[in-house]
């Protein structure tokens, strides 16, 4: 990569538009003197128009400059890709919507900054969550020259103290805090209110971004290239359309919603809401076309393997090597996940039909289950379990386990 | 085990009441000379008007006894609880529904020839399936000494030669052949038909045996106490009852059908619907009160050997002494695992609300993910987090892998 | 467990007698004015001589009193015995020294500060190790109520500056460096030096504590009752003794040196030296008594759960509760692990002959690998095979991979 | 792959030289009348001069034709790369020698037949062992059209009756039976006799092959990259060259003997001798290389994924494709494994003295196990140390585990 001379009051800024990467834009610039460079990735969260007023509010917060990275086809690559390859789904529930974000965001911006000269780089998290942990870690890991800088963890400012020093300052943007704190990208939006501070509590169906528009029921094929979604009802695209596609297809059918309970990187059990029909549906067709195509052992292997991917990249391991091992034999083993899935979407759950694949492992002219069949005969069944009984019968025998 | 000197044409038939054992019992008896002893091990499918007609049928083709063993209560102790305590759902869908009633029946039968000195034991299974191994294996490995005849693996006759045969001999049951095969107990009923047989087709409503009866949506509350089902909305009984009584209410949103894909025992791809309201529920219950009661590695280790015991309870491994160990662990894991699960039930699906549990992890009066606390400082996160990045950070150094 | 009021000014020192603690030791309590209670825990390196001249040493330098908690026994029950059951080696190599004795020091310090009312624990750990992990852990996690005072940690005062801030007040012990630090416990002897800090220097033959007095080779036979070795040569013992008899005879071979190298807690590569006859010696004689007597999927999973028991006890996780499920497991798994391992020592290394065992699965009246047999017929030899090939037969005809 | 017409009486042999073959070339030739194609696929056990031996012995016994295939290159490439890459000790203790070998030999025979239109494979395996299963298996799934014959297996002949038949057939070759019989190959020589047929026997030392030549000790430096073994004391030649030459040296101090104990693929227990000098010290020395260059969740995914890929290729599962996929884990995790590893030979054992590497991740300037150090301070140590209480402290409270 190719890295400019270091300037000491350059920063970059993790920047979202929200109240506390708004304080800190004019903290930085104003109190601190930086010179602030705010930059947003976006992931899929990102309409032109958003992008254009989080650029206005920037530059009128003190920002010098303001950079819109679209990362939306390298989040795909560097890890929604293996997210589908690996069926992952932490704690057989969450899709990693925000998670994986943050990962790709903060490479982009370690790069951008390093490119750009910074001595240092801000971002809004606070201390008590994951984010500060995968941003922090992955910037001192790919950029360990430059300073990191966390108002709102250092400083502990209230909304409310924010807000007034911005007033202060003639910042007059409504900061009105919504009722539930939305995240939004291509690979599912995550929801948090006043429910997911409780064990008890799920969250209203009005607190997903999106709604219940379709009673009926739809048909839908899902085409899978060695793994990657290729095209939707015969229509193909790239993955990331696809997937945009299907999000607004199934969103529609208010599908995908649920609450993810889990161990935070920093040891406590957090709880959050998310809304994510297409990773969903994505995850559960890819799966069932490798069940048809994948032999035991290589889904038993990657059943394992899935999981722990999912716990790294969850916990801001991204860059450790081990996960690119891991993405290699996720990779190796879609060599024959092609086909087709048949779905019928309904209000809020979906059906997998079944699938048609050249890989399709049952196809076999060979046999089907529990059918009489000419690819063996009794006495080769019996021979079989003749011998597969020959490690429990001299345990029981030497052991006595079952008289 | 007390066991009686061996008869040598004393013959116990595992009978179900259907075709094949039918035959069985007439061929074994007037045929081969056997004095036969039918048997049924009910497992959770049979009422005893069910009971009292198959052994009417039994006696009348010629068996010399008929006796029914009540397993559901050991069905529960020896199988479904470990089920529930590893959340083993096989390949993420099934849980095991027949697979894990064979071993019970197996084990019963093969205890039952054993303490009546029979010579031989039969069973119905073909040679293409699952269960003629899961028989076998716990044949030989508890009776080495008593042998298997298993006539309809052997004779290949297909039903309409049975029928004749039974014909020929004077019996006359309807033996009409249900479009959807179904095979019911404690743990979920399969369905198997024309659509099973086809990787591209799912079953259509009617060929499950329960039907939606209720349109509107109920709340329901599961309690558990060390990670069995004690109560449902309060009212406690014992998990069997709860199961049973689960089963019903659920059942009639029709809740919990599928269609499972998956490699049999004898290496070819299988496919089998089955309808499960209770046990889906009770598994996704029991998962979500582990989630807030176990900590994050009791749970990455439970997810692989809860996966593992499904595998080799499924493939008949169930006397293999590490099942027992893997119970020890599984049993060990649920000294937290108490509370309420509240859940709402739909039409065809069920939407898990919260838990409220003495053993909540989350409820700590601690700090809140995401939330200004006080149990630590933002200078204890900042050195968290570097000390967590120093494996990448020195990696990323000395291999330059982010230049 | 019995806790007293808290006494603000009371302190528990974990003290060895070492230059560090006796530092900590003084400057607690005369320039902090602690009342100063010191503590040793011995887990097997201390001779009731070395006790003595710990407390003389402890008094003089201003402790209030001196404690030796002799936690043997205690170390063997709660961590000892399952690295046995586990065949616990970390990174194939070392047996955990050092760090599983780390453990229970902690334990055992957290309690008697509980139960004797302190408001404070010191230990003399730097901020570059793991112990300081292991100390901090079990103490915050026991006891998070009391403050936890590391002095050597945030002073980082040199050797030089901690000998003349004692010498100044009239202590004038010998703190002459070894050029090899040594730490002794039941479980093996650590040994550090110069060589361990680079990568590619072995430790020479002095730096270890024992040296070869043996030159011809010996017989040894082990017992082991469920897993615990029970007998030497036939003479039973408690485990305890048999252990360190064993280190005594297998010690003056110079048998069990090697050096380790491993994942800091921390997050760095280190190196360390260990001298472990005894436990060497128990782990490969114990792990072949197994391969006699568990299956094959019983190993598999003891394999994969005593890594990560090894990993999580190294980290300092003792107390997570997964720890608790994996010891259940183990536990379970010794059953049948009772027999006799018959070895020869030589000088530096030895050879496991052979086992002698009732519950020998090799033992069977059954059939002998690769001798011809009784048990089973060429032709169910030929059928299991045909059936175990099904799967591969259909993916190679499917995918034509081996056209 | 190109292949013939198929000629129904063109049979290709498994031809090694030995008595169970000869018996084989002989019956299949001159009583069952068919076209014998001896072929022996060289793994690394033969020389010219024995080849040429074979060759006569099998054309004198009425085979067609005789084919020596080399496949050592082969054997390298297809499973040898993969057990070094892999750290690959079956149970701890085996190389995998002959289990590997048989695979290759496997699949260059099933490619020979099929390429030259044979209708029929016959091999000499008998009814009691694991090769039968890696023949047939492979066979089966290669080449599912040809036929396989086993005379051996199927007519169970003493050895007396073989040579009788032999020699009523003039044929007076010498097949005394050596006390001990010796498999040779590449990746070492599998030893078996009376004492592997006992559970309580070593073997001595004159049933190795290769004897102690070396009294003194020898220094040797490996030198891998990307995990081969590129070079020797360094001098630069191919893997199989190094492996070969490495063999000699290190076998003449009588190093890497042992007997291994194992479950068969058929379920009964087994033991086998070994030698396997270069083996297990370039496993051995691998392995440390890989401690130092891999991360820690490498090692720990490589540790899990290594055991499972030796288990699969030892029960003949090679052509699974799992088997592809663990390969292209472990070939990814190769990228680093370059260095030189540094040895001491001593009679019968070795010692592993260190290591150099570029890609070292202890020769950090970074900071060292246990010394003070500028990468993070004792207040980063502590905040660090305290988060990662968090959860076990949580548990503690709410389940007052440690009260």
């Amino acid at each position: 990569m190719n890295t400019k001379e270091i300037n000491s009051k350059k920063l970059v800024l993790a920047y979202s538009g929200g109240l506390d990467t708004s304080y800190c834009a004019m903290h930085l610039s104003q109190d601190l003197g930086y010179e602030v460079h705010a930059v947003s990735v976006n992931t899929g969260g990102f309409s032109p128009k958003e992008i254009e007023e989080i650029r206005k509010k920037a530059l009128a917060l003190g920002a010098k400059s303001y950079t819109s990275i679209d990362a939306v086809q390298s989040f795909y690559e560097k890890v929604v890709k293996y997210l589908i390859f690996g069926n992952v789904l932490r704690n057989n529930t969450y899709p990693l919507s925000v998670s994986s974000e943050r990962i790709v965001q903060a490479i982009e911006i370690a790069r951008y900054a390093k490119q750009n000269g910074a001595a240092a780089i801000a971002h809004g998290s606070t201390g008590a969550g994951n984010d500060q942990v995968r941003f922090d870690m992955i910037f001192q890991i790919i950029a360990p020259e430059i300073e990191i800088i966390t108002p709102i963890r250092d400083r502990q400012l209230s909304r409310e103290e924010e807000i007034s020093y911005l007033k202060e300052r003639g910042v007059n943007y409504s900061w009105e805090k919504a009722k539930y704190s939305i995240n939004q990208g291509l690979w599912g939006t995550s929801v948090g209110g006043a429910e997911t501070l409780t064990s008890d509590q799920g969250l209203p169906s009005e607190a997903f971004p999106s709604q219940l528009k379709n009673e009926k029921s739809q048909d839908i094929t899902l085409t899978f290239t060695k793994g990657e979604l290729t095209a939707i009802d015969g229509v193909t695209q790239t993955p990331v359309k696809n997937i945009e596609q299907l999000e607004k297809i199934a969103s529609s059918f208010a599908i995908g919603r649920d609450v993810h309970v889990g161990d935070t990187i920093i040891g406590i059990k957090g709880r959050v809401g998310f809304e994510a029909a297409a990773p969903l549906l994505i995850i559960k067709a890819h799966h069932l076309l490798e069940k048809h195509t994948l032999s035991k052992w290589q889904q038993f292997q990657k059943e394992q393997l899935g999981n722990f991917y999912g716990m790294l990249l969850h916990e801001g391991n991204y860059l450790d090597e081990v996960m690119r091992n891991i993405e290699a034999f996720l990779q190796d083993a879609q060599k024959n996940v092609s086909g087709h899935v048949f779905i019928t979407l309904y209000p809020y759950r979906f059906e997998l039909k079944g699938i048609k694949s050249e890989h399709d492992l049952m196809a076999a002219r060979f046999g089907s289950y529990g059918e009489i069949n000419k690819a063996w005969s009794a006495e080769d069944a019996k021979g079989f379990i003749k011998i597969l009984s020959n490690s429990g019968k001299i345990a029981s025998q030497i052991n006595k386990q079952n008289d």
